[in-house]
């Protein structure tokens, strides 16, 4: 964490000092007349574009939600690994570790060959392969994570707060409007002003409002595919059992009884349990619609036998209906005649894809939704880039939800097959079974998204020079040394959710920054060509790593290397008192045995220059000479500072 | 973390159910007539100690602080090893690290031979050797190290706040008196009670109260030792050098400027210095008591010559004499004629020791005073331990303080000496400094602390059994996996700072608790023996668990070992369901290679139980099968539960 760059201040240094206008116009309870972003929702989704716009106090966002305050019993409970990264970038990955349940193994249990009406564990597998990320998959409430998200959106700047039971009741766009071309119809439900109405003019509008949601309806979009196939019922239990993988994630294929899922909980007690529902008895049907809890507990109790289970606490149950289905196009024009106007209302998550909870992915996918719409809003706005940004949102979004749709329904349907050695007609084969849950373990996980080339995600011509960086994919982190002061510390921490490009700039062999350095040459590219895309787009008066964060990481070890010999460009003086920034140099972390340049696969003798995004996903991999690549990257879309 | 287990509660876990005196009796901004324990001073010493009696909701504690309200500016920034361990135990000990400076290496400076006008590097060394703690040795202001505390208190069930701006003018002993024989008289200094005056009685009363601690003169104690021999000016500056060690501890000895210890700060831009004032100029001699912080900058920039220093902020500054002295005795009835009489005044951290900061090593060791003294405190008045007890206070917590005094004097002195290479008159070989600084890293680790042999600390008769736990030095903690859910985790990570004894039984070789095995034997006598400890200390009605802490640790992978075979002493039930608690048996982490039966020397075949207190410390390694001396261990201290 870096802070007291413009002077020292007592506090949590997570708090933000106030922008001007949280100052002199502290948020109310009235809507403003105009914002930059609205956002309808407070699920995932729409937390996670509210956290990101936050960190901006030059941009007005506010967020409304239907429910009356903040959610305190969750419904989606996995949190993959990729979603641990950006976390890590909001800043509280730590407080999920410290609260959440770990997945670390799966088991699987099948019906007991010479005894069909029992269960038996067919087999255990690691959860995550070892190194695919450096963050654990947990399962942790779902109301935890938006309270996380709530402090971050407090302590920012702008010290913003959902405005709670708001319903849209429309959205108009007018495109001919010069500003604010959207307008948002809302009615207060809460009693002390029900049958009030605000209206709110918003440059964009994103609508984070689930399944149902309104402002997909008011742009004409809908949900395409699989209507409901299958039911489930899932409880969140305090129970006694002898069932002895109550603490693991445990796959239950019964002969005759149907299948259970069992997700432990955060805490140490709870337990979450998910029922197959069609195996019901015929008076337990969903279809009455009478169904109750003691029907899952009872259909619970029968999957598992022959072990016991007295559930002594419900802490919440739901049933639902699996369908996979998903919205063609996730913003106002994509598709459409007026296909090139950018897009100016926008949906994400459940308002653009459904899916079973089976591969966990519900609320990780939703959040990686706005976590990549985040940074373009804000670019646009902040004049960094041309509104035309903002359609590669629904083009990446959308491509990677209707992978995932494809593969949760093929993992649905697996899941709730009746098992059958050797597989068989309509069954699967267990092992079978536990061998496509291995292989889909990197989808699972959130680390196999993979953005096809664009504007801002460049071909892989130069994919050779660092392998373990797929141009497409998350920046897959990996211990280094900081040269300063010799900590040890993962790379891709250094990357905050701020809307900022990283550069890092690996250099190659025997490279220390001298005289004949490719790091040195690239820095001074950086700093003083005139198409350097630092020199274009950083806007005067500020910071000069305040758009594009330069890191280099260097082979030798940090006792090898000589700080006062860095580039001036890897020793920035910020801030009001020009300060120097410390932490843009790293090495190879030689002790732990853990060189980021065999982890990753780079090019030792040429080393290279890895551009990330703001939300995390390598951009291009460029020779650290090429610095007509590097500058016509980023010249492609983004607008010379004023 | 543990939570849910008496039903599911939404919201933050760390904030605990109100006790019920918190619900009826909410804290007002007056003291009561009667409290359990009083605690004079919110330094370090008086938060550890109000966060450790904070969890129990069945002791009225009360803090008061004379200052207005908590501090803003820190002044010992200094966390060792050891205090991250304990921190782990109150739960903050990862945002500290998140927050912290961490002091990975330290760099030595001397005079140039050729050019004794000018600095240059003389060494470079670890700070920390490997592998001495889980946890890094950090710096971070003081005053967050209280706001974390705070926060602890505030969320305990009895919602503890200090009362602020209350000075104590006097505390008066009444033997004869059957119960809170402790009357503290205190004056109310702000502005709205001026000239107030409050009588509090209480059964004990902590003295934290700095250096010049009434309380500690109410019970005619003194501090002896040096008085001021060497002046020293410390300063938090956010600065421009050139200076290449700015984000390194550095200690720099000039030729004729005197020196300067350079400590580097959190947030990766403020650095503090420490800078020797007896080579001043003497027209900014402390004794001239004009002494300004320019002086010091100036002193400074003479010292790092040829480097500059352009001091653009001072975030705060000090100047102070240095002076090692100590109390005889911590506590009001020690040494004296009624010594065996329990005591009810005790004092603690710089009101019973004072010492130089150059060892980092104040702040530290005042908090370990009251995490010794506050277990013991809640043994004795929740009637688990009788008061005798108490005496061990003053007797640990001196006799180490005393070494720490002698350490620290010598410290001082080599710090203050002028450099000579090869030693000499008056003169210390800079070689011979980095050489001490290194031998004594595990002292200013605080991981050498040794309680001598006592009631509540063995004899090391089964040393043998487990050389890397030594009775009387903390626990050193090593990773582990729990078997229930196959987490690695480090194994003393379990303590909590809940006042509860911890029973590590390692076991023996092939051993899985089967019928024959150890474990097994060793459970059934704490279930079912008439002299268990388990069955005579534990209340009646509370859970098994809640005075003796089981934890078992097998040799085997877990995936070797069965949870269903596990004595039922290692899935204790608990709470209000009876709920089984997964989280008592571990397995040696093989798969990392770190496998703590080899990094903490256990007799593989034999195995071992490791008796730890709640402050951490071992009291006793014992063979598995020694039940008899693990009875005697405990009967020899603690009283039959009602």
């Amino acid at each position: 964490m870096q802070f007291h760059l413009d002077g020292f201040n007592a506090g949590d240094p997570r708090v933000q000092a106030p922008s001007e206008s949280a100052k002199t116009n502290p948020q109310t309870d009235s809507l403003p007349e105009q914002v930059d972003v609205l956002i309808v929702g407070c699920g995932p989704a729409g937390l996670t574009l509210a956290a990101q716009l936050a960190a901006f106090p030059d941009i007005r966002t506010r967020i409304i939600e239907q429910k009356e305050g903040p959610l305190k019993l969750g419904q989606a409970d996995g949190v993959a690994c990729r979603t641990m990264e950006m976390f890590e970038a909001f800043g509280f990955s730590h407080r999920v570790m410290e609260e959440a349940y770990w997945v670390n193994e799966v088991t699987f249990w099948k019906p007991d060959t010479k005894r069909p009406e029992h269960i038996v564990r067919n087999g255990r597998v690691q959860d995550t392969e070892d190194g695919l990320s450096e963050f654990p998959h947990v399962i942790l409430n779902q109301a935890r994570v938006h309270d996380f998200y709530l402090e971050v959106m407090r302590n920012s700047a702008n010290r913003l707060v959902p405005d709670y039971s708001r319903s849209v009741v429309g959205v108009d766009v007018d495109r001919m409007a010069d500003d604010y071309p959207v307008t948002v119809h809302i009615a207060r439900t809460d009693s002390e002003h029900q049958g009030q109405e605000e209206k709110v003019r918003a440059r964009y509008v994103v609508g984070c409002d689930g399944a149902r949601s309104a402002v997909r309806k008011s742009i004409g979009r809908e949900l395409h595919g699989d209507s409901a196939n299958q039911a489930w019922g899932v409880m969140d239990v305090l129970a006694v059992t002898d069932f002895p993988d109550i603490r693991l994630k445990a796959a239950i294929h019964s002969a005759a009884e149907g299948n259970v899922l069992i997700i432990p909980r955060e805490g140490g007690y709870l337990v979450r349990l998910y029922v197959e529902l069609d195996k019901l008895h015929e008076n337990e049907r969903i279809a009455s619609r009478n169904i109750t809890v003691d029907h899952l507990i009872a259909a619970a109790q029968r999957v598992l036998h022959p072990y016991t289970l007295d559930v002594k606490e419900v802490a919440w149950w739901s049933v639902y209906e699996i369908g996979q289905r998903i919205s063609e196009h996730y913003d106002d024009v994509a598709g459409r005649a007026d296909s090139t106007i950018p897009p100016r209302v926008f949906i994400a998550g459940d308002a653009c894809h459904t899916h079973s909870p089976k591969a966990g992915q519900g609320m990780n996918f939703s959040m990686q939704d706005t976590f990549n719409l985040g940074w373009k809003l804000a670019s646009v706005l902040r004049g960094q880039c041309a509104p035309e940004l903002l359609h590669s949102y629904s083009a990446e979004r959308q491509t990677v939800a209707q992978e995932l749709i494809d593969f949760d329904r093929k993992w649905a349907k697996m899941f709730s097959d009746r098992p059958a050695e050797g597989g068989g007609e309509g069954g699967v084969d267990p092992k079978e079974f536990e061998r496509y849950f291995v292989k889909q373990g990197r989808f699972t996980a959130g680390t196999e998204t993979h953005y096809q080339p664009s504007q801002i995600c460049g071909e892989a011509t130069h994919q050779h020079l660092a392998r373990g960086f797929t141009v497409g994919k998350r920046f897959h982190s990996a211990p280094v040394v900081r040269l300063a002061d010799a900590r040890g510390m993962h790379l891709g921490h250094v990357a905050r959710a701020d809307g900022r490009w990283r550069l890092y700039a690996f250099a190659g062999a025997n490279d220390s920054a001298g005289q004949h350095s490719d790091i040195r040459k690239l820095c001074e590219f950086l700093s003083d060509a005139p198409d350097s895309p630092v020199r274009r787009f950083t806007p005067g008066g500020e910071d000069i790593d305040s758009v594009f964060d330069l890191r280099a990481v260097f082979q030798q070890s940090h006792r090898e290397l000589a700080l006062e010999s860095m580039p001036a460009l890897l020793m920035p003086r910020k801030g009001r008192y020009g300060l120097n920034d410390y932490e843009k140099v790293f090495c190879a972390d030689l002790k732990s045995g853990q060189d980021i340049f065999d982890r990753r696969s780079i090019d030792r003798k040429r080393g290279c220059l890895v551009i990330v995004r703001p939300d995390q996903y390598v951009a291009q991999v460029l020779p650290l000479d090429d610095h007509q690549s590097l500058a016509e990257f980023f010249a492609a879309f983004m607008l010379n500072s004023q």
